[in-house]
């Protein structure tokens, strides 16, 4: 039958890593979204209280794209004393044409990471005001790593601060970050100082407190919150939904279920009707994103099954013209 | 990081093939299912109508089992006008200890078809009556074959009738099956001479419209309905709800969404909160099957993730004792 091209995660970073054009493609695949045709289902999720996991499938079919993914991210949280990574996983890529398999990228997880850092990019170009001196991560795991790294991407920052609960860990993250970034990265005394001497603040925690309160908010900041992602988690101080001028989210259905409009509708801040503007239809033009630099903006990133479909494409794309890959005869 | 497996679906082939040991490992697997703590999401379900095309994605987790399954089905109709088959897929399996990605099975449908056929198998060991003389068939493609010889592995039955819309290719179905399975096999002039014939009857089409009323039903009739997958489909007049005497299926939640329940609810004879017998509880031994060789019954399935663990689990296991597959470092 069908060859079935097999790539590594090896393989895959030397085809994919964090770069304006990756933003570019996430943007794209954002703006079809909005403007109609795609088809994107509820994520699939699973709980595993037993063996403390859980699995997520996303997909998405994106028309005009060549293929489609279909994701698959097991997370189990007990790994790490067993020495493995939580979080691994790959994705199925199938034909947009003829639905037939045409690869698995066995990525462990490493192209999720590429595009939700990728997605906290384009929140940046279209939400972050223009001039940003100072800029923070709360948080200090692989996406305080990358979201830095692509908010760099889009502005033009001086000084990157950084702040968790572990200060050992900010302090590691300190160092190492400002040899990568090429910029001064230094700990916050606090989530409320780093706050309030930022224009560009984003959360990366598996908080199910808020780190961020509304009463630290500023004229002329943006936060991007991507770290909830299932119903118990939350970063962000509900009342952020009132007194923000602008709150975009990547997807309103999953954000109700999943992200940070649900704690909002819990605390009576915003009905469980709320239609918020969503990341796509800014990307896509269709409804403004910052107008002012004064404004106060938060964008709530859940990670959707169409960033999938468009990284895994690009991937496959990048793959095929470098001659990478095990083609199986499947 | 670890190693994966790939499994072509020619090694797939060498491992799996349907048996009465198949069927007691997807019986026990159905036993699990009722006996609780599988977690088995609703099937994530895809419609392309753009490409004429579906996805479904089916997975369960089964507690003492060592892995699980996340089976991607595609269904792409108009593949045959290009020269290629409808359907493919392949199966994604985790440990179940730590989630991480152990093999992939390329098996283009391969280990769905033995699964889907061993259900029946299952049906007919408990709901069948002991007595099979004459056996029908209705539909005339794969599953009508592998139908009939997952039946003949439970019942001794000595000959079968195939009906389908189409005489000619039932006419090859006849020729071809009498050889495979060693009894003679004759096509019926009718869908109602074959039912009122036969004490088994297996129903594999993607009909819209009831095949079989409930006119034609007798005492001693076991019918298996597998045809229904999706909300479209209809294979069995919804009155046969009201006239048998034993109605079970494989997941209630899957049949009234997908499966026979569906028209039986939109006809008005039964309620959309039946709980009707689910052949996992009868393999199980928690109800009933079949108490009485006169009696009228009736099995819809619809296909379940814990029936595709279940041969995922069981083919990796029988490759990796008989050393196939490819080792990739992912």
């Amino acid at each position: 039958m069908a060859k079935i091209k097999i790539l590594t995660e090896a393989e895959l970073r030397q085809c994919v890593s964090l770069s304006k054009e990756v933003h570019d493609v996430i943007a794209a695949a954002f703006a079809r979204l909005a403007q109609g045709g795609v088809v994107m289902p509820p994520v699939l999720s699973m709980e595993l209280p037993q063996v403390n996991g859980e699995v997520d499938v996303k997909t998405a079919f994106v028309p005009g794209m060549e293929n489609f993914a279909i994701k698959v991210s097991p997370g189990f949280f007990d790994n790490p004393l067993k020495g493995l990574p939580s979080l691994n996983g790959l994705m199925v890529v199938l034909s947009a044409e003829t639905g037939i398999v045409s690869a698995v990228l066995l990525d462990n997880g490493y192209l999720t990471d590429i595009r939700t850092a990728a997605a906290g990019g384009v929140a940046a170009r279209f939400m972050a005001p223009r001039q940003v001196t100072t800029a923070g991560v709360i948080g200090t795991g692989l996406q305080a790593r990358l979201q830095a790294q692509a908010l760099l991407l889009e502005r033009q920052v001086e000084r990157l601060q950084v702040w968790g609960r572990d200060r050992a860990k900010a302090e590691q993250y300190a160092r190492e970050q400002t040899g990568v970034l090429g910029i001064p990265v230094s700990v916050a005394d606090s989530a409320e100082a780093l706050v309030k001497s930022s224009q560009v603040v984003i959360t990366t925690t598996p908080a199910k407190e808020p780190v961020i309160s509304a009463d630290w908010l500023h004229p002329g900041l943006h936060i991007t919150a991507m770290g909830t992602d299932s119903p118990e988690k939350n970063e962000i101080d509900p009342a952020v939904f009132a007194k923000a001028d602008l709150v975009a989210v990547d997807r309103v259905s999953q954000s109700l279920e999943r992200g940070e409009m649900r704690s909002a509708v819990k605390a009576g801040l915003i009905s469980a009707d709320t239609v918020l503007p969503e990341l796509p239809g800014i990307s896509a033009g269709l409804v403004p994103g910052r107008v002012a630099e004064d404004q106060i903006t938060l964008c709530d990133l859940t990670g959707t099954g169409v960033q999938d479909t468009a990284i895994a494409d690009l991937a496959l794309h990048r793959a095929t013209a470098k001659g990478l890959g095990t083609l199986i005869d499947s």
